[in-house]
């Protein structure tokens, strides 16, 4: 007698038996590979027009009465007091400027919503914005990890592993930026090295430096080495990833990072990065609304250089440990903000950047991979269009994880097939194939079973969907002892796409020159 | 100078400097506990109107096409036949019933869109359907496993300690069923054992037995000692869990089951478990389809016995490795149909049971959480009333694990910060917390974050959030071997509900009389 689910379950295997299925692949997912995700499910709208307005209003004002705080840049102070601000002195090259409500909405209406990030491999270029999403590993970690040596700096050899690791992916579609810090390498000479990294072992899109301004003119030079300086003035193929200095200060060197960009004709983020309780509120509507007036600010500067610059408003929520004072990272409270703030991003019909694999955990373990889940939705469901960090990250941003890139990017693959909904037709609806043998018929032999079951579901390459006997036969490995053996795999399998000899030394050539010319920095 | 994301946030902790937060408790977590959880956003439609017509459209042709095939249960044949299915003979004791296109719906306007499941403490009665979610253990397993003893069977020992555990966590609401089989107690006398141990060991509302009519009739008259008959008669004290025969049956084990809950005025639910490709299509609208078709016609009966008695639509969607045939849980597909399900049960107006932690790994891994959470957010996302298997479900459902089951309803307490949403207003908008200090100051010490700081995040009582240096010097534990000590602390510490002695001894005295009154029975 069936006792409940599980003995239905069973009662079924038994009474239906078991259809052999072929071993048809090792495992590379059933959703199918492609340049990016252009959503088939709607987002996740939580907020009424109402609140969404209050919050609005609420950066409208922080704008207004408060204000930026903008250091060390006075080019940028002008183009925010010639396009309107209010600037007010307050100490050697600090400024405070503030904005009339609505006026940076109108400077961002000549902003893109939609726009054509170029790969070098044009079957990869990425399109950011509308209902498309972009997945990137993690970046900015100082550390590394695996399970055999641990916690450890990063060096740009793990920084090339993870560009191979991101490559070798299909789930993933840009290559992401910063994927670890090559502490190895000068401070004032990574940018090069890592540049070179991604156009090396990677065919996708990419992200330059932004640590200082001519870095990043040296991030956009490599660019118009590799695809011509025509295509780069008048098509995006980098990006810089820029942090306000929460709360409400710009620095200079991130606003001069802007503006090279903004004058180069590419694309820049905008991002708050908020700790609540520390540089934001703790409630979820004013740290939304905080966010909101910083990305706000960050974005118009791009406008004011050069209007038509894709910039991409962005978010970057997170808790704290009431225990510790600690920041907590793939929580409750930043996953519901990150879906407000996908909502006020299509308000203002601007891409977004938002969320996360993010996790506290320093392993990859039951409460990274859940803390992740958690985030990760957010950005899928919230509608985020360039999701960074969507693999490798632990340890709250400070490690890069070899295991986790791999579980990440596994999971990256089932939400191609969680974004990809349902489809509602004939065939999907299925009633032939019910009618076919009638009630207590089990389905593994009917037509529609025959001709859909190759694609109907996601196939993961790292779950273990065995059942207990073979996978305890087979060692009754845990997940992350599966990820460590994996990424190994993928690293031993890696084959570097092509790159045109020539640009590749003329890559070189700049590299070598640019290092020659200036001492070393190590901070 | 800040290289994006990490930089920024480590940039401000130190300008900002640490608070330290008082260690107020170990850990029972910020949201506030609550007998069920009335949610305060709105639930996740991903399909259309039309779609969704086009799948109730599929889901009337199946029951007035196809059919549901009745077995061994004469009476309940006649009630289908009186309330107007056509009903053919197809064997001894077998009948085909066919049903008009609506006319289930309209025998299921009678049942309750909510309804009051009451637990032996008033104060922990829950509320079932509209905007309430009451979450549940798992239910069902054969086996039962830890990190010290690995998988066994289950035994009354184990089952006791499930429902100790269960009472011992906050963010349940409910007992659940067969926490996991006893399989040391006799198959037809286990029921008086699980039966009791929900009432002796917790104070929440709970599941009877299903196995068998009187076993089913045992269950309500073990509430009738515990309740007073005469309350029982007029409220749902106890439910059954239901389920299909799939495809398209109904065997006459349950629907007497149903009818003897129904004829008692008590709760039941109707859960067709599908295996895509096994026992229903695999695809998703195809399998919703078969589903709603099934549950319908399972629903239905409670009205034909006893209209106003409460009845649970449900599913259990799950898919299938495509190399080993295998059943697979907590995939993308299941959950996208679940949030489907979900609109199609707020269509009907009725209480929906659907997903909840599923899994196919077979430890409390990174698998398992990430499995676990994105069948669970379909869950509470898509609007599920009742969510059994909230906690413990490990191994495809054959396995109760003691470390997951932890795991699990801590996640079910992030899930209730994440259910309450955005509260926006003045205070929580925090335009005075920005404007207090200003740009560039950091926000530890202004009033609003003292005000909120206690109880704006939810504080998780296994999540390591520590940083990695006092972590690792902690033992640098996974989440697995934390969850390991936590749910033997939680046993060490358990402290039964008090319960008055009269009635355990009339219930003792029930148990002890049926158990004698017939010889056990293994299988």
């Amino acid at each position: 007698m069936p006792d409940g689910d599980i003995a239905a379950r069973d009662g079924k295997r038994q009474r239906g038996g078991r259809t052999q299925r072929r071993e048809t692949r090792s495992g590379g997912g059933q959703a199918a590979q492609r340049p990016y995700i252009v959503r088939n499910i709607p987002t996740y709208d939580i907020l009424s027009e109402e609140s969404l307005s209050r919050i609005e209003a609420t950066a409208d004002r922080i704008l207004a009465e408060i204000g930026i705080e903008l250091r060390d840049d006075a080019e940028a102070m002008q183009l925010y007091r010639k396009a309107g601000a209010s600037v007010t002195d307050i100490g050697p090259d600090v400024w405070r400027l503030k904005f009339e409500p609505g006026m940076l909405r109108e400077i961002l209406k000549t902003a893109p919503a939609e726009f054509t990030q170029h790969a070098r491999n044009p079957d990869r270029s990425v399109r950011i914005g509308g209902r498309n999403v972009v997945f990137a590993p993690s970046y900015g970690s100082p550390f590394v990890m695996d399970l055999d040596r641990g916690r450890r700096y990063g060096t740009i050899e793990d920084f090339r592993n993870f560009v191979k690791l991101s490559q070798s992916s299909p789930w993933l579609h840009h290559s992401g930026g910063t994927v670890c810090e090559p502490t190895d390498v000068p401070v004032n000479k990574r940018h090069l090295d890592m540049v070179y990294a991604h156009i090396r072992y990677s065919d996708r899109a990419f992200l330059g430096s932004i640590t200082a301004p001519e870095r990043a003119a040296d991030s956009v030079e490599m660019c118009r080495i590799l695809f011509g300086a025509d295509f780069v003035d008048s098509h995006c193929v980098i990006m810089g990833n820029f942090n306000t200095t929460s709360p409400l200060v710009l620095d200079g060197v991130t606003t001069a990072g802007i503006r090279t960009y903004a004058a180069a004709g590419q694309g820049s983020i905008h991002l708050p990065f908020l700790l609540g309780g520390a540089v934001a509120p703790l409630t979820t509507a004013g740290m939304v609304a905080q966010g909101l007036a910083e990305s706000l600010a960050s974005c118009a500067l791009t406008q004011l250089v050069r209007p038509g610059a894709p910039a991409i408003l962005a978010s970057f929520f997170s808790s704290m440990s009431l225990r510790s004072g600690s920041p907590t990272f793939g929580t409750p409270e930043p996953a519901i903000g990150s879906l407000v703030m996908g909502q006020l991003a299509r308000r203002l019909n601007l891409p977004l950047r938002c969320a996360g694999n993010f996790s506290t955990s320093k392993l990859p373990d039951g409460q990274a991979m859940q803390q992740s889940m958690m985030s990760m939705m957010s950005a899928v469901q919230g509608g985020a269009n360039y999701v960074l960090h969507s693999a490798g990250f632990l340890d709250g941003l400070l490690s890069m994880s070899y295991e986790k890139l791999v579980m990440d990017t596994d999971m990256c693959g089932a939400l191609h097939a969680y974004l990809d909904g349902v489809e509602v037709n004939e065939d999907t609806l299925a009633f032939d194939a019910l009618a076919e043998l009638g009630p207590g018929q089990h389905l593994f032999s009917t037509q529609h079973t025959l001709r859909h079951y190759e694609t109907a579901y996601w196939d993961s390459a790292l779950d273990d969907n065995q059942p207990f006997e073979t996978w305890s036969e087979q060692g009754g490995l845990d997940s992350a002892v599966r990820a460590n053996a994996r990424w190994k795999k993928l690293l031993r399998e890696y084959e570097a796409p092509p790159l045109d000899e020539a640009v590749d030394e003329a890559l070189l050539d700049f590299m070598a020159r640019r290092k020659e010319a200036v001492p070393d920095m190590w901070y």
